[in-house]
């Protein structure tokens, strides 16, 4: 017979690793934030093959330790400043933990009703803190559901979209190819995905030109879009509307952009994947103004409210549309519960079958943080990314490239700045390579850890703050970090 | 500014979480499986909106039990026997808390290399344990990668041969409707999913006849399905197969199937969700004959082999096609590892863009268990269903209506068998209405619980044993309770 471990065991193995996370926690502003290692190097630290007999897990701690932690990019580290950070929390990971620990499996509610109705309440609860439109509550016609990502928001969005504008052909004879999604250049690269998943093609996106300014969607390009589409024979089916954009935090305009979606008949999906979680702050709702328009809307608490990987909230404005887009009953999940009508059957709402119940790491960090501790993180990186900012702005060597509402700060060193002493040769290409070594160079110090973009076409530095453990002391370390190295890359480029 | 989790609160609250995690298990014989409260208990007992000020998990265990436990299908019960189980296990539970607590996003090799690596390693570990083809693993031209499901695993694949098919048209242009899903009647709801999604419609899929005995897919129906479409200028694009069907354990024939795609071009996927895990168990492998013709397989380690959902451990012959056809790359997602071509970045072998490190829970159950640990679960489940189909078969009103090979067994009352007195009135209707009243009253004693089907369309009982803590004495009551229902439920139906 296997030996399954038993409660007793798992009650001494569980306290030694929450005391591991916990040591690991406490210790973690003593680690690099990014591995050094070359590619292979944690793989070879593991056996070519799994184990004939088991070990009892006999230095798993020092394993752990041994061969996973030297790759590990830390992202729960105070200097993690990449990509959109993705915090978590303790109230989230015990969350987890007794997710786990049940280990039910809520597909239907039938097969765990709590696992259904806590994550109704849960993004209800959500929706409040958000202030979000009334259409998008459980007791509206519309609702929400947890998604893994992002990105599969926006593919049920499509989908659904599809399925609409159709008049439900869509789900017996395929997509039509000449439908079409809409999102600005600087949509996230999900939209492209989505379309292809869905059959569209890359083709079946339009990308539609943004304000120089701002890079947020400019509605007189989404217009003329729309029109020279339809009189081409295209079938517009979806715009892909995004407050806070990866690349710099962009906000497309929602009011105009939902008065046209209105105007003809075009599903709106609004992707706030990182900034939604800004609207617990009613000084910052401005952003999602317009949002009453959408049809769908997304963000990710696994971002910057604290909770962890994966937990994408979304919302539909009809629940109906959505379900008859996705569902599929066989007899084997047939039962008395789903066939009266009165409850949610999430399978139905999402791309995969089976689901965990993720509402309870929701449950928890709105239990410890409360709405107003939400809000106090979200001003804390709000309020330390304008700090930065304004550090970034006193060096006349950088310049900030697009505006910061967020916690996201976009910088770059400037073309031929003067106090580069390189500004009669410097070109284009040149600044371009300048700042890509000199993100190269901060990171590899090992105490901060930035990443890229392109604005307008030129490598900008991306600054996001999000860990709970970055302080004020953090920030202005980093600043530090990048003036001296700029300063010792821009001197050596002049001695050159 | 927002009160985070200490270390040191965190492990005080974590060690109290794995006691009540610890405790849960040990009690859990004594609950009943299923809940009966009506829909919206749950949600009734929890708040409207959210606290506006954090309580610090103040009563937090005490709400577990009170608010979420009485809505709980328990899927870790001992007497759990629907579906397929979805079986965790302590050490499964543990890798999911240290992953939770190290919080890293993997959706590129940058990102975290050891999330990468040992995921890498992981399924070449499985893929040894299961002796998969060689051209699966990560040293061919092949790999592995965790899926949340067989769902996604089966959406990917169909992308991934549309791709193939269309000589890679498909990704620009969008899907070409004339292409074809091929799958038994008994394939799962997930491939008619996939079609849609993918824009192909429900019709895009060919349902193929099976053998009536097995219901096993029948390779010359699919071979005339094949040619019937050619002829019509349909266009075959995969073929997808069961080892082990949801609603029976079904074995599709894969050498024939696989000879019908080699011969016409046809991607073959492979889905033995459930009972890919029979192959850790030499003497079970007879079930993967032929799969060295699959271009894609996968199964769920969370299914019967003591992982905790979400995880499927999908695999591809030609890692460069999924990659092609899922692959986007926006500019913040570049970095120096990913251009030199020399990491596996696995958003894009998925439809999210972002991953959990699912694969220490796989890393904590291989070494806890070992191989022959994962074995001996599994041929305990095996025998434990075989004794059980016994016990059914000694009871002359009842039959086992499909071949059992796994741990699934499908049952029913016989039409007017001669015990139930009611064989002169019975019609197949009044069976079936029996059969589901048999079904609804075990599993309102909460002491079991079934779930059912429809074989060759009559109602069928199916009791699936998976969880680690079924023993003998287990099935022996689940089949007691069921036998003494049925003679109250047959006497009852005589004498009335």
């Amino acid at each position: 017979m296997a030996t399954h471990m038993d409660p007793e065991e798992f009650r001494r193995h569980g306290h030694a690793l929450v005391d591991w996370i916990a040591d690991y926690w406490a210790g973690l502003p003593g680690r690099p934030v990014t591995p050094s290692e070359a590619p292979g190097a944690v793989a070879a630290r593991l056996p070519a093959g799994p184990p004939e007999r088991g070990d009892g897990l006999t230095g798993l701690l020092d394993d752990l330790n041994r061969v996973v932690l030297p790759g590990v990019t830390h992202w729960q580290h105070p200097g993690f400043f990449g990509y959109f950070p993705a915090n978590t929390s303790g109230p989230s990971v015990l969350g987890d933990l007794a997710s786990a620990g049940l280990g039910v499996q809520g597909m239907l509610w039938a097969t765990s009703p709590a696992a259904t109705e806590v994550e109704i309440v849960m993004l209800d609860w959500l929706a409040d803190a958000l202030d979000l439109p009334a259409r998008f509550r459980s007791t509206s016609a519309g609702g929400g559901v947890i998604q893994d990502s992002a990105s599969s928001a926006t593919l049920v969005a499509v989908l659904a979209a599809l399925h609409r504008a159709s008049g439900g052909r869509w789900r017996e004879a395929g997509v039509d190819r000449r439908y079409r999604v809409y999102a600005s250049t600087q949509g996230h690269s999900s939209i492209e995905k989505a379309a292809r998943i869905a059959g569209l093609g890359a083709d079946g996106v339009h990308p539609v030109a943004v304000e120089p300014a701002t890079l947020a969607m400019d509605p007189a390009a989404l217009r003329a879009a729309i029109e020279a589409d339809r009189a081409a024979g295209v079938l517009p089916a979806i715009v892909v509307a995004t407050i806070g954009t990866t690349s710099t935090t962009a906000i497309d305009p929602l009011p105009a952009i939902g008065e046209l979606c209105r105007e003809y008949g075009i599903w709106l999906h609004v992707d706030a994947a990182y900034a939604g979680s800004a609207a617990v702050c009613p000084e910052l709702r401005w952003s999602h103004a317009g949002l009453e328009y959408a049809d769908s809307y997304c963000f990710d608490p696994h971002k910057w409210l604290l909770t962890g990987f994966d937990c994408d909230a979304f919302w539909v404005a009809d629940r109906a549309e959505l379900v008859a887009a996705l569902t599929v009953l066989p007899e084997y999940l047939r039962n008395a519960a789903s066939d009266s009508g009165a409850v949610v059957d999430y399978r139905d709402w999402q791309v995969p079958l089976g689901r965990r119940f993720r509402a309870l790491k929701l449950w928890f960090v709105l239990r410890w943080y409360g709405v107003e501790g939400l809000r106090d993180h979200i001003r804390s990186g709000v309020g330390l990314a304008a700090e930065f900012a304004d550090l970034v702005r006193a060096d006349d060597r950088f310049e900030i490239v697009t505006p910061h509402p967020f916690s996201l700060v976009c910088f770059r060193l400037r073309d031929g700045s003067p106090s580069t002493g390189a500004a009669d040769t410097d070109t284009d290409t040149d600044t371009d390579r300048v700042n890509a070594e000199l993100l190269a160079r901060v990171n590899a110090t090992g105490r901060i850890y930035l990443t890229h973009t392109r604005v307008r076409d030129r490598y900008t530095l991306r600054l996001a703050v999000g860990a709970p453990a970055t302080t004020r002391e953090t920030v202005e370390d980093a600043w530090r970090r990048i003036r001296d190295t700029a300063t010792d890359l821009l001197d050596g480029k002049a001695a050159a």
